[in-house]
């Protein structure tokens, strides 16, 4: 698969380049269109599905968007035109315009004349959706009756009414998760009148979860997805993780500023230098669990907001378990290197209260920017680890102060 | 959508129950059945599609598995058997028994009486798939045909022979990767003879695709999938997390054993236990980036071993950038804290060093894991902060040590 990367787009046929394009990310889009022009683009996407036509589309300026439109089918052009306004991240920025939509008065014969007429691109997933005179959603029709019932039958006869349909304003994490609890290949998206604006077919949806999951990735680790290629420019990627990474040593400087007030103690303890690196990696290890599972629980719908109590109550459970275990751990470590057991105990109090103190800050982070309903595209894991070190730091150093005599 | 976790399945429709338990999790499935004999089991998700039966089943012990099985559709039951011997990483473990083949000397006729009797369940993708008298794949036809060619039509003669298909033994990253690259709703999978055994529909590959991404976490983080539910039991998220933990000390505590050699070069120089934590943080966050990168690439099929040489050279003009960057600034933070040039230049040049070992560690232990074939299950995101924290302390130290008249 590796070896596509740098291929020339000119040696492919048609269908190849498309199956290519599909694959491609928007670094690598933009590399092999560097130097073709707009009609040649055209021909190449122009005959791709709406939605993936879009996607592609979104890597170009507004300018050559319209450059290209110009260039494709006047019909198609439109459609494609009016999905470009929809959000990226909602359930019209996922959709397709290629769906079969009859109206009820219609017969069977109609709609059989129809799909002999359609490419056979046009509805891959074979839902008929039914509609009235207004284009408002009424039901869907299924393939067994549609080859099983006489051709004059009306298909308001033989409509099933419990279609499941997504608002196109539902966003695009939502849509996977309902995705997943119906099985369908299909689903149609619809306005706010009920009309049937376009369908999300289920491959998109499973972009749409690598993408998500992507995204969460960001949030912890501060990798962009634009990033995630090894052929995407090395200015791209240091535009990306470096201001980060400048941004990030600046939290780190505030935490260590903790460490500087308390110099004394360390001058007259010196072990408690040894300590803390331990301390403050342990509570970001835990710290990292509670986050990692509340950023992912609310990806998955698995979690909302409401469960707020359930798990505050489980996690202070959880952190005082793993407190006394790490606690008692460390302790151990520390007086069988001493043989003073008081240093035994600070180093053993000060991982309980951080391990304690860094399992809330874990879950409170994403918790807290859920509840203020903003999206956590920020970096987070660095500010949970830049807040677990400055209490881990603070913790153990004041302990260490206030026993000086006794551990010194 | 979480008021469904508590759910007392009774007073549900049998369509209700099928589709909570789509979106289940192992745990969940384990609370609700524990009081539920088997045969009531069977009468709930025997109708399920046979690839949800299975990811259902799997949740039970052997025993209780067969005692189900004894009480579902014989038919049914055996081909469920067949799909549990599958691995559940394999294109095998993915797919389901209900599609529609027919062999190539059938008509028209026949086929369209087929979907008349069949349950509308059977194909929801409606590719309807063409076989020899071996059973082996020769092809596909296409709804339109069925609709509008003469009833008499041998089917042979209007099969596409362009049929894409995935060995049953092709792990599930790479199947998800294959429906990525074409945008098919339903892959069938074949054996070693090219006999058709079942289908994958696109539904089952953003399950995948979750499955995948939550995986890549674990590696991470060192958070287990069947701790993502905030309803599993405390005592499974203990014995998930917690060993792990200990362990993780214990790497700990190597890593600042190098500290504890140099003691004496703290007790002279406290302002280096300020400066340590900050370069190990950030070393740790470079190494992630690095790290992040490789897993998330392979699982995206981006990368694979092939591209080593490329991702070195890559990584080594990438972590130089970030080295000197990070270097600058860290060196003129601690100059305007000391008003020292020596200890800006130490603080410096034990950013550098530490940042360029780390970027390289970062994408070192993924890329070893792959080559020598292990998936790295494990979680390598501690191991990475293990590793990056020895360097950083190790080159911090000794750096200090050697300047330590200039600095003191």
């Amino acid at each position: 698969m590796t070896n596509d990367k740098n291929v020339n787009l000119k040696n492919l046929s048609v269908q190849e380049k498309r199956d290519f394009l599909r694959s491609a990310d928007s670094s690598q889009i933009k590399k092999i269109f560097r130097k073709v022009s707009p009609s040649e683009i055209a021909e190449i996407i122009g005959g791709l599905p709406s939605d993936e036509l879009v996607d592609i589309l979104e890597v170009f300026p507004k300018s050559q968007q319209t450059e290209i439109l110009e260039n494709i089918d006047t019909e198609k052009a439109r459609k494609v035109s009016q999905l470009l306004l929809y959000g990226k991240d909602t359930a019209g920025g996922m959709m397709a315009v290629e769906f079969s939509a009859f109206n009820q008065n219609v017969t069977i014969e109609v709609v059989i004349d129809k799909i002999r007429k359609d490419s056979p691109d046009t509805n891959r997933a074979f839902y008929i959706y039914v509609v009235d005179d207004m284009n408002r959603l009424l039901g869907v029709i299924s393939l067994r009756d549609l080859i099983t019932k006489p051709p004059q039958t009306v298909i308001r006869n033989i409509l099933k009414k419990s279609v499941v349909s997504v608002p196109h304003i539902l966003d695009r994490e939502a849509t996977a998760n309902f995705f997943q609890k119906y099985n369908f290949l299909a689903i149609p998206v619809v306005d706010e009148k009920n009309c049937i604006l376009g369908i999300i077919t289920a491959d998109d949806v499973s972009r749409a979860v690598r993408q998500e999951a992507t995204e969460d990735l960001i949030r912890i680790t501060g990798i962009s997805s634009d990033d995630l290629s090894i052929d995407a420019p090395l200015t791209l990627s240091l535009k990306k993780r470096l201001p980060w990474l400048v941004f990030n040593m600046f939290l780190d400087v505030i935490a260590v500023s903790v460490v500087a007030i308390y110099q004394g103690t360390i001058q007259a303890v010196v072990a408690i230098a040894v300590l803390m690196p331990v301390i403050s990696d342990m509570s970001g290890n835990t710290g990292f669990q509670g986050l990692t599972l509340i950023v992912r629980g609310f990806a998955l719908g698995k979690i909302s907001t409401k469960d707020f109590w359930k798990i505050f109550r489980r996690q202070s459970i959880l952190g005082l378990i793993t407190g006394i275990v790490l606690g008692l751990e460390v302790a151990l470590l520390a007086y069988l290197w001493k043989w003073n057991p008081y240093f035994g105990l600070v180093a053993g109090a000060a991982m309980f209260c951080s391990i304690y103190i860094a399992g809330f800050v874990g879950i409170m982070i994403p918790l807290f920017l859920k509840f203020i309903k903003v999206d956590p595209a920020v970096a987070t894991g660095p500010v949970l680890t830049t807040i677990t070190d400055l209490t881990g730091f603070f913790i153990t150093l004041s302990l260490a102060t206030k026993a000086i005599d006794l551990i010194k």
